[in-house]
């Protein structure tokens, strides 16, 4: 992957390589955005030396929206974080990689909030107004005093520079950091929104393992915030799945502090919609490159079920899909085994009419009319070289559609997660 | 696996090996049942040189019951025998392995036809009562001149102690042969049961899964043969997962002739218990063998959700940590990443509450009172290297529990599904 630069001024965004996946600056000022600093360290909370600890911080309080995993056993920082949004106002995420402080009980929910008080006061604001997030180890406590004594390099050292290194602080079994940018003019100011993301396996729709903070210079009120936030991870985060897995931690939070000094952002507004968009290719740019670095991943497959009696119908397909080993292996093999496809979408309860229905590996028909379509194998074999690939299935029962991204399952997801460490 | 017999008479079983787990005979006369004669060819319907084309064959015809796959793309044998096994009665069951017959159309469905009628006349019954299963390829339309060409041997050969031989006929990825038998006594008479299948992976709709074959002398009712059939599969064949799959293909029929001369078994009767026993006992083995075959599997995984709400919740969880390629894998590394396992159960709907949540790894406890529990490490390492380890949660909110059998995940999983080619 080469990096390059995309350009600075208005309606910059982050460039894409030949496949439109994004790709990643090493300008660290690409990802400025006004009013905000950041920076990522190595504290010591990682076995390997590799930066462990980020922070992000708005030089006022901002608005501030998130989003947190539905899994019954929400890690101490979710539960923090969860009551902290409750004002709708923040300054600043603290995040670290390397322990989860989740299931730790009262004593890690008290741990989350030490370690905000270890940058509080040299940030000059009040614990309330700091978001926890962690990711790593479940099930063990985390080294409050590690971050304590690290927590002053970590103040001083930040930048307006900064966030690539909270991106890269923020890594597990991420392959490559992931950040992504949109600049845009909205009613005569230059807005501009940075997001950054980890996440490499566990990744599901309801977010699994992932963090994801953005940042935005434009002024908006909560509810709104709030609003398009979550629009805009429900066609991005939530429609990629990596192994089916949610985790105990998956935040996404966006913090907007106004500097922009636009004029409020209004529902139903042209600005607004200007503003989802670019927000949504961030958003986008982020998932995508999470299925890119699936553990162990070789490929993008993106499935897209259409012409489903409802979108219930239409999810339910494009998972079963999406989730099958079967199918994911047969992709990691370079083998055009529809069989797998159509047993997989035929799992469900969704009572698929088989003379109406069609199968399409990118533009090849491979079943249609009841049977398998013959005399296609040499245009398919090419097909399942490539590195990103369209599944696409027609129910012939509506006009209701559901797009999934998905990557193989190959040797290296085994080996990464059978020696991952608890 | 040493082969051992379990001998012969009143009350005998197949044999099972340290870890409780099924052993298979040599002896051919272990699972001769009266008035069943069996065969298993090489037809050459596979490209390896295997036993492909298998017949069961009852000399009077038999009572039948029959449980297929839910899949919305059923294969055309399936479709042939839900129409044939209206009749409540079959004398023959004739399968291949090799091809699925599956996604082949209305061509494939004569083609079914057209394989049955290749050996009734040599079999002296008519079409009807012969049921035919296949597994394999998905997509491609059976070799029924191959089959017809061999079917004068496949008939010819028919001998009591022919069952082994099927058993080996129907294999796929199959490393070993799967049978199981019980016989004993009911009202005074002897009664036998055996049980064929092969299964390896949930689902390889390229290979079409899950075939189960038991022929029975008992004399029993068609709608108490059925209603028995369906509970002992529930328990069984419903209560395995290797990959979450469900295939074109499965099939599972058991064919009872009455030769056993016993009063026939009524409904609530004592003889019934003892015959749903002892058939609970063959599917069982049947089931535990396919997961211990499972594609690559080096574990047997038995998970055991007590303590919920409900038996809807209790099985939700059971298959979301079963589902679990995090769990999977962990399992594979002999890791005791017990947060894989709370993160997975988390995230269904359920909302298990945290305080009184309970997980074991067999005896010992990992989490408890809303954390992990600590100082337990030496005692897990020493489980997780077991072939055979019970992972049990206790919700704490109800008196419904749910049991399900799984595999690992490995290599040797994702290199058998990724090469097997269409």
């Amino acid at each position: 992957m080469t990096h390059v630069h995309a350009g600075a001024g208005k309606n910059t965004r982050s460039a894409v390589d030949s496949e439109g996946l994004p790709m990643f600056s090493k300008d660290t000022d690409t990802y400025a955005i006004p009013g905000f600093l950041a920076n990522g360290i190595y504290a010591g909370i990682k076995e390997n030396v590799a930066k462990d600890l980020a922070l992000i911080f708005s030089v006022v309080p901002s608005t501030v929206a998130a989003v947190f995993t539905r899994n019954a056993f929400k890690a101490a920082p979710v539960l923090l974080d969860m009551e902290r949004i409750k004002s709708g106002k923040a300054q600043a995420v603290l995040a670290n990689s390397g322990n989860a402080n989740a299931a730790t009980g009262d004593a890690g929910y008290e741990d989350a909030i030490a370690m905000s008080r270890s940058v509080s006061g040299k940030l000059g604001i009040s614990d309330e107004l700091i978001l926890v997030a962690s990711t790593g180890i479940i099930g063990h406590r985390p080294p409050v005093e590690t971050v304590r004594g690290r927590a002053e390099e970590l103040v001083s050292g930040l930048h307006e520079n900064g966030i690539p290194k909270a991106a890269e602080a923020i890594m597990t079994t991420d392959k490559f950091p992931k950040l992504s940018f949109r600049k845009g003019s909205i009613g005569g100011k230059e807005v501009s929104i940075c997001g950054i993301a980890k996440g490499a396996g566990m990744i599901e729709p309801n977010m699994a393992t992932m963090l994801s903070f953005a940042v935005t210079d434009v002024d908006i009120d909560i509810p709104v915030l709030d609003r398009v936030f979550k629009q805009t991870i429900d066609g991005s985060f939530n429609a990629i799945t990596v192994d089916g897995c949610m985790s105990t931690n998956d935040t996404a939070i966006i913090l907007a502090n106004g500097r922009a000094a636009n004029e409020k952002l209004k529902v139903n507004s042209r600005g607004l919609s200007r503003f989802r968009e670019m927000l949504f290719g961030v958003m986008s740019d982020l998932a995508e490159a999470m299925v890119r670095d699936g553990e162990g991943a070789t490929k993008f497959i993106e499935i897209v079920v259409d012409e489903a009696g409802s979108a219930k119908d239409a999810k339910k397909i494009a998972y079963a899909v999406a989730h099958s080993n079967l199918v994911k292996t047969a992709f990691f093999g370079c083998d055009p085994n529809w069989g797998r496809i159509i047993a997989a979408a035929g799992s469900t309860a969704v009572d698929i009419p088989l003379s109406a229905f069609k199968l399409y590996l990118e533009e090849i028909p491979v079943f249609a009319a009841g049977s398998g379509v013959v005399g296609r194998e040499k245009e398919l074999a090419e097909i399942m070289r490539r590195p990103k690939i369209k599944v696409n299935l027609k129910l012939g029962m509506g006009n209701k559609s559901h797009r999934v991204c998905t990557s193989d399952l190959t040797f290296d997801y085994v080996k990464i997660n059978a020696h991952y460490h608890t």
